[in-house]
């Protein structure tokens, strides 16, 4: 029997068992090939075959309507950061966020060096616990671009924004795709590094609603441009082959499991029991995110000392609990439980918890 | 016993089978972590070790000087058709290419991007089946680009160009990456996607002298800035972890197998028995390249028609001999025989050719 710890990083992070397992009986010969799945050409047929089934899962898993792409990239979320911006930016127009934290000042950063960026609100004043209520988004905006989940903070959207019409919404959703539904008409672009809800790291989903693609500006270095990888099925270069298949894997474990309505159900009994460990320890344990703000990937906490949280990670470790230590430019605790992560992972972190505030309080 | 059969395909291409054996050994289990390599965190030690030995092992191999540095970047060779511009232009400054084929071509047309790009060589006027041997390198050009080996069309450097010692010589060394030995100090950056000689697609390796690292404007994207990636130890942001860590693997078992010096003369001694095969056929089959400039990594021929081409192709892969059909925008034939062919399938290949030919002559 091999071991299996329960992984609580914020990504790269826990893969659903089956998917695992059914890369590894694959890893020799890939669909009876002769060949692994990393040494197939993408352009034969067996590979297109696998891509196509990747597509349509996700479209399934998410009813993406027929006007949107679906692209699989190389480079990361951060080339996103850089590609919204190139993509999606209109001459005279202001390019709008909303700051919720690290990932999204990031996107920030970046978007500026294409023209005028607004942020409109932000949750700095206050450490990033919460996501702003109060903002307005100007009419003629090129888009509007939020982070829906912040794993940094562990906060997570839970009221969308709703942009004028005109203005197309464009998320990062990283870290929560596919953990509750969304109406994917509702925004103008999607995008998700895999490596926390989707799959691996090292390729990135991009949803995009197709009129959008000819904003672009004709001078634009091919592979920043979404319309070639759109027009090449994202297949303009190499695409990230073995990337995808997991993603592909794990999507088809994710239909099986019965789609987004069930993994939302599970995720909020999941985050349910580690929030009430933390709401009902006396101030033992301290969230970090406002309540109306708490995300269901990343629960934040801090405890009285750093020597306390120091040693609450340490004798988790010792119970195959890993991962639990905050994030560096945050401190703290934080126990990321994305869709793969079993509830009986969350229940073991739970009663870890409470013994440890028994014996530590 | 699992079906293996002899994978000719251009790239992705056939993997060291010791390497794929460890990664299917591996993958539920990491360096006894209890994760997956998928899975566990890009911060983690012990992915750390994994990055630093994949470093180590490339330097050891290609003998990288101290003062370069080693990136392992998201985004494909292609990515860096414009990433070289980026970081090497210099305002005022030529930047100069040496067109052998398709790959060439892309890299110059994003080049023109960003400044004034001078052709300052091609073989176009014979359909690429040679490498010029004639051209004039400015004394003040910001770099000069080549591709060292053309798997389009099946032709290869044998004698790099000695640019003014000012002028950076960048090679895209995607197909013949450690195939024989390369000094790294005559080159100012040498830039390699995967999936040809190193692992799966996903990850390109970079090469750059440290002191061409400042040449990038401050107003660059992040994401676009070698020095960036250089600072961060390649990661800046989360790398593609599972792509590397099969890179490693690989170069693990080049450097058991003995090193470039062995990998090369294995390479001539395969190249060889094809090359032999074409010339002896009185025809039949019809070398693309000129002699001189023939690839230790590609053989590319035609046949006297499309039919008995494909009946070629058709034959091969009856004896699971795949991927022998040349590239779309080329056609003919074409077997890519890159490091981790085992010679024994180039007997395989040589002795189904002299058969078809007499049978079909």
């Amino acid at each position: 029997m091999t071991k299996r710890v329960y992984n609580f990083y914020a990504g790269p992070a826990t893969l659903p068992l089956p998917a695992l397992e059914k890369a590894k009986e694959d890893l020799l010969n890939f669909e009876n090939t002769g060949m692994s799945v990393m040494e197939i050409s993408h352009r034969s047929k067996e590979w297109q075959n696998e891509m196509d089934a990747a597509d349509a899962l996700i479209r399934d898993l998410m009813k993406i309507p027929n006007d949107y792409q679906v692209l699989w990239l190389g480079g990361g979320a951060s080339t996103q950061f850089l590609m919204t911006a190139v993509n999606l930016q209109v001459e005279g127009k202001p390019m709008e966020y909303i700051n919720t934290g690290g990932w999204s000042s990031k996107a920030i950063k970046e978007a500026k060096l294409y023209g005028n960026v607004n942020v409109i609100a932000s949750s700095e004043d206050d450490k990033f616990r919460y996501i702003p209520k109060d903002y307005n988004i100007s009419d003629n905006a090129a888009y509007l671009h939020i982070t829906s989940n912040n794993t940094l903070y562990g906060t997570e959207w839970h009221h969308w924004p709703t942009p004028p019409s005109d203005v197309p919404l464009v998320v990062d959703m990283s870290s929560d795709l596919i953990a509750r539904p969304v109406n994917v008409k509702d925004y103008g672009a999607i995008y998700a590094g895999a490596q926390k809800n989707l799959g691996p790291a090292g390729v990135t989903l991009v949803i995009v609603r197709e009129d959008l693609l000819n904003r672009v500006p004709e001078n634009t270095p091919s592979m920043l441009k979404w319309s070639i990888h759109a027009e090449k099925g994202s297949m303009y270069n190499t695409p990230p082959v073995f990337p995808i298949y997991m993603c592909k894997q794990s999507l088809q474990y994710w239909k099986d499991f019965g789609g987004v309505e069930k993994i939302e159900k599970l995720n909020r009994e999941k985050a349910k029991i580690l929030y009430d460990v933390i709401d009902q320890s006396d101030g033992f344990y301290k969230g970090h995110a406002r309540e109306d703000s708490r995300s269901l990937m990343n629960v934040t906490f801090t405890m009285a000392s750093d020597e306390i949280e120091s040693k609450c990670v340490t004798e988790g470790t010792k119970r195959d609990l890993i991962g639990l230590k905050g994030h560096r430019s945050v401190g703290g605790m934080r126990a990321s439980i994305y869709n793969a992560m079993p509830i009986e992972g969350v229940r073991a972190l739970a009663e870890f918890l409470t013994e440890f505030k028994e014996s530590n309080q």
